[in-house]
């Protein structure tokens, strides 16, 4: 049976020595997060991940969901009462406004919780999960009375949340879409069409299910594609004025897709019959409102990417300790035993110190973008506030691309550790790696990411995001100059960030003559991206961590260390590669005539 | 519904234009593959998999296999009939001995068929495969009488056969081995103990089942380890001195594994208890046989890889024509449509290019090596036998870990192309993904592959395959030297070799003092040996390709040309990062204490 232990040495040394958010102990969240609240926080959720949700992982999937005759729902056994664990420690509050119940706490710290609860359970995570898509919708562009109605019960998780975008015949596309709302004459729509892929689209956790669903209002000032699109409020059960529940809504499920992974999550089609909406926002403003809750969405899947990746790490490694097989190359290295650890032998040592040193560098700069997010909306500083939004703006297709591509990758690679015995389902290796796939398509399949980061994110406000980047690195390579200890963590940084605005460099030279040519390098540009981000993960943690030995002789800062090397030696080395591909252009791409396919 | 069409004019572009077998008339097996018979056998094979392997692979994979109390196994429906088809069709025996009942045709031939048949329902034609295996260590170890007692029923597909290492506390490492083998007055043994992971190890499609198992002679002369394993035929039912089938044996299906996928195949737990088994070969010599069976076991995993990659690239293309979302990045290709199909955007374009780059080259090496195996038991020349030796042994572990990797990387970049509909499980994308997974683990894991090529492959007869392999490279690239159009697959092939070159140098400078340096850097050197490889078969189909174009205008060789450029341009840039990651050697991997993990 897999098990997870959440890394909360880890997260502490990135919060406090890393981050040092006890710098932001004057702002908004900030105040409240002491450093023994988020201690409390840390070992809360860590528990309530290790001895709650993770046991119910693989049994679930093997379960899957139940859709009855009547349309309903049934999840696997125990996820009611790990949902009510979930609900009843208050953590779907955890970073929600104060106002409608929530905690208010940085999101810096919600991306560890994240972490910890996706290790355990990805797929049961994501009825709560995608609560907060809907709980961000509603409170950015809901009314005072929309507002008042669905976020308490949103909040305290009483109800929860779906994500209603794609149709079987549009997708990324959604201009094409055909869900039609006919305006009623008190206010209210009738909706109709049908949606497909909706996560938690119905279960049996919760009492009430909020959908928020995109459509085109009927009728011949509804502007044509995607510019035509609203945004409304679809609650499986109306809502009375007293906020008790009315009279069934016209929603259904009409099937659970059957899919590769995340079993215990039930992706349903729903079928819209005159359901009643309510319009949120302005109408034929949907995409705006929807973007709020998938610019957060993404981010949280780029933390699931990140998730499954750390908990086959953990698991190939237990495994690789544990299973004795052959000897060492340089001799035995436990001759009392039969034959040593399979620990012993180098390529499976790369294999886990390629996960290992992912892993690190991913979580450090996950939470300092959260950090930024955090800081856009919190921060006193204008100049401030303009940086988080640009690197929150400019890393979250880079952090959805890269850190679900590689916690796929990884994930088959902590499953190659085990050998035959990881290709069989009770080991729970093959799991990480169905459920770790899905993360690579949803909120955006990766490729949208990658034209997202250079059709849009680069050109946005001039290249704002992009300059702030680099005189963020330039900034800090100067100040570390003469530090000797961290020369290689400077030098790798200063190589991957000029490969990196080389390719920038290209992509703007070459992307407006043809646009083919930016899409075309758009995913290596993403991948050198992320490794830059590494890049800088790594030397701000080399440069704690030398910090701290100086004062400590805990073996952590020694092995984080190594571990950075490690990146330099074996990981960056990739940046390059990515470069010349980039640089390719189109014509290599694009000359095949599409018959000729 | 996933499809698949047989590349039947890539094959004869192979074997008639680079390969050029009809040079080969004058030998053994060539001299009956007439033009007019290599025709009818690619036709026949194309019908048997698209028509009746390729429609049961999606159900097959949902149904399953099923295990009675009795411990019999039953196949997914219509898998009797089309292993009826396989057998009446001779498909078993094309390369198999005319003096068993065999075609004895070129095992060049015989990998054109396993990649069709594979590409069409993978899980199935183990059953087939595994016969192979028994076939070929019979064939070679077995006495006179063992051969005539199982092999013509083998041939013919009455009977099928299987390889039994495996035990749950030994895989690589079969020194640890505990099942034993009981010496009997009469000469035959009592084999007992318990195996896993045994493919095609119970079934309903034929009448008897050939175990072949290794075990270890009760007994104080026993040597320890894997010196002391030795190879046993333990059939099903015992075969009486008439050919006849006698009683049932003592071996017993003991359970169906649950896998990530080739859920058709029955994967079994294989109980032995006091079983008649017969010794092959002499005492003790059991691994000698093992890996006759083993290395061509390997060469036909390495296919599987390369099957699923087709079969995957296929049906993405397919799905990339025909699902119509977004525009071109440079104005609309299809203005008539509501929108453009996918595969007129970059990014997907550069998936299908990477398969399809991939998939033609990996292609053209495979048969090369095919060819070279051939020659090496048929050509009358000595020199060629011992070339043809020499890249069969040094490529075997190459394509194996290589093709495999790449197989479930393209399967997933294939899946990709889908979206969200790819993650479904009728799309039948998800299902490449699941099968290709396993390539990359049976039959020696990956990273045993590329220890094999670095521990044994280079170093074997004072490095004669290697520099055999340089000689090769080095007269193709000189003979070439003139052409002008061929100067880009040249020069790539040069910078290739040379980067080789270095990375074996490297290794066998540094290997020797500490072998960690070798195993460090072994996956990297299979990769870039792979690389080096495509960078060989691409260079020779460009030549043959610019021939051909002087006399035809036949678009095919224009694409081909298109499609080796692509490697070259996007794929080989690979090479660097590999080498640089190589030469890093075993520190950084070896740094971390074993406890730190």
């Amino acid at each position: 049976m897999p098990t997870y232990k959440a890394p909360l040495r880890d997260y502490r040394f990135i919060l406090n020595e890393v981050l040092q958010i006890q710098n932001y102990a004057n702002l908004d969240g900030f105040s409240e997060a002491t450093p023994d609240l988020v201690d409390a926080i840390l070992e809360g959720a860590a528990q309530l991940a290790e001895d709650v949700l993770q046991p119910l992982n693989l049994p679930g999937d093997q379960e899957g969901c139940t859709r009855h005759p009547d349309g309903s729902v049934t999840t696997p056994k125990g996820y009611k009462e790990a949902y009510k664990a979930f609900t009843e420690g208050g953590w779907g509050g955890l970073t929600s406004d104060p106002a409608f119940g929530g905690q208010g706490l940085p999101h810096v710290l919600g991306s560890c919780f994240s972490e910890m609860v996706s290790a355990a359970n990805m797929a049961f995570v994501m009825y709560p999960g995608l609560s907060h898509g809907a709980y961000s919708a509603i409170h950015v562009h809901g009314s005072d009375e929309q507002r008042a109605t669905y976020l308490p019960k949103i909040v305290e998780g009483t109800w929860t949340g779906t994500m209603n975008l794609t149709e079987p015949h549009c997708g990324t596309d959604l201009g094409l879409m055909r869900t039609k709302a006919e305006p009623q004459a008190d206010g209210t729509y009738k909706i109709t069409g049908t949606k497909i892929f909706i996560s938690a689209g119905e279960h049996d956790l919760s009492e009430n299910i909020i959908h928020l669903v995109l459509a085109k209002i009927a009728g011949p000032d509804t502007p044509a594609g995607i510019k035509g699109v609203s945004l409304f409020i679809v609650p499986k059960f109306l809502v009375n004025a007293d906020g008790s529940l009315g009279a069934r809504n016209g929603v259904t499920c009409g099937a659970i897709e059957h899919k590769m992974g995340i079993h215990s999550n039930a992706t349903c089609v729903l079928n819209y019959e005159d359901a009643t909406g309510y319009l949120i926002g302005e109408a034929h403003k949907g995409m705006r409102a929807m973007f709020t809750m998938m610019n957060e969405a993404r981010l949280g899947v780029a933390v699931q990417g990140l998730s499954q990746s750390e908990v086959a790490y953990q698991n190939a490694v237990a495994y690789a300790k544990e299973r004795l097989q052959g000897r060492s190359l340089s001799g035995p290295k436990f001759p009392d035993k039969p034959a040593d650890p399979i620990i012993v032998h180098p390529d499976i040592r790369r294999a886990l110190m390629n996960i290992r040193a992912f892993n690190e560098g991913a979580r450090a700069l996950m939470l300092w973008t959260s950090l930024q997010g955090d800081l856009s909306h919190k921060s006193t500083d204008e100049a401030a506030r303009t940086f988080g939004d640009d690197m929150m703006s400019v890393l979250t297709p880079v952090l959805k691309g890269y850190l679900t591509d590689k916690g796929y990758a990884n994930a088959t690679e902590a499953q190659q550790v085990y050998g035959g015995h990881g290709y069989i389902v009770e080991t729970g290796a093959e799991q990480f790696v169905r459920d770790a796939r899905i993360a690579m398509i949803y909120e955006g399949a990766n490729g949208v990411q990658a034209l997202d980061l250079v059709g849009r994110k680069l050109a946005a406000n001039g290249g704002r995001a992009i300059f702030a980047w680099f005189k963020l690195l330039d900034d800090f390579i100067a100040e570390k100059k003469g530090v000797a200890d961290l020369a290689p963590f400077i030098a790798g940084l200063k190589d991957a960030r000029a490969k990196l605005e080389e390719g920038t460099t290209w992509l703007m030279n070459n992307g407006l003559a043809n646009p083919d040519n930016a899409g075309a390098g758009s995913m290596d540009y993403l991948y050198l991206f992320g490794l830059t981000g590494l890049a800088y993960a790594w030397a701000r943690m080399a440069d704690a961590a030398l910090a701290a030995k100086a004062n400590d002789n805990d073996a952590f800062y020694d092995n984080k260390l190594i571990t950075g090397r490690y990146f330099l030696e074996r990981m960056l080395p990739d940046a390059g590669a990515h470069l010349a591909k980039l640089k390719t252009g189109a014509a290599p791409l694009m000359a095949l005539e599409i018959d000729a396919f």
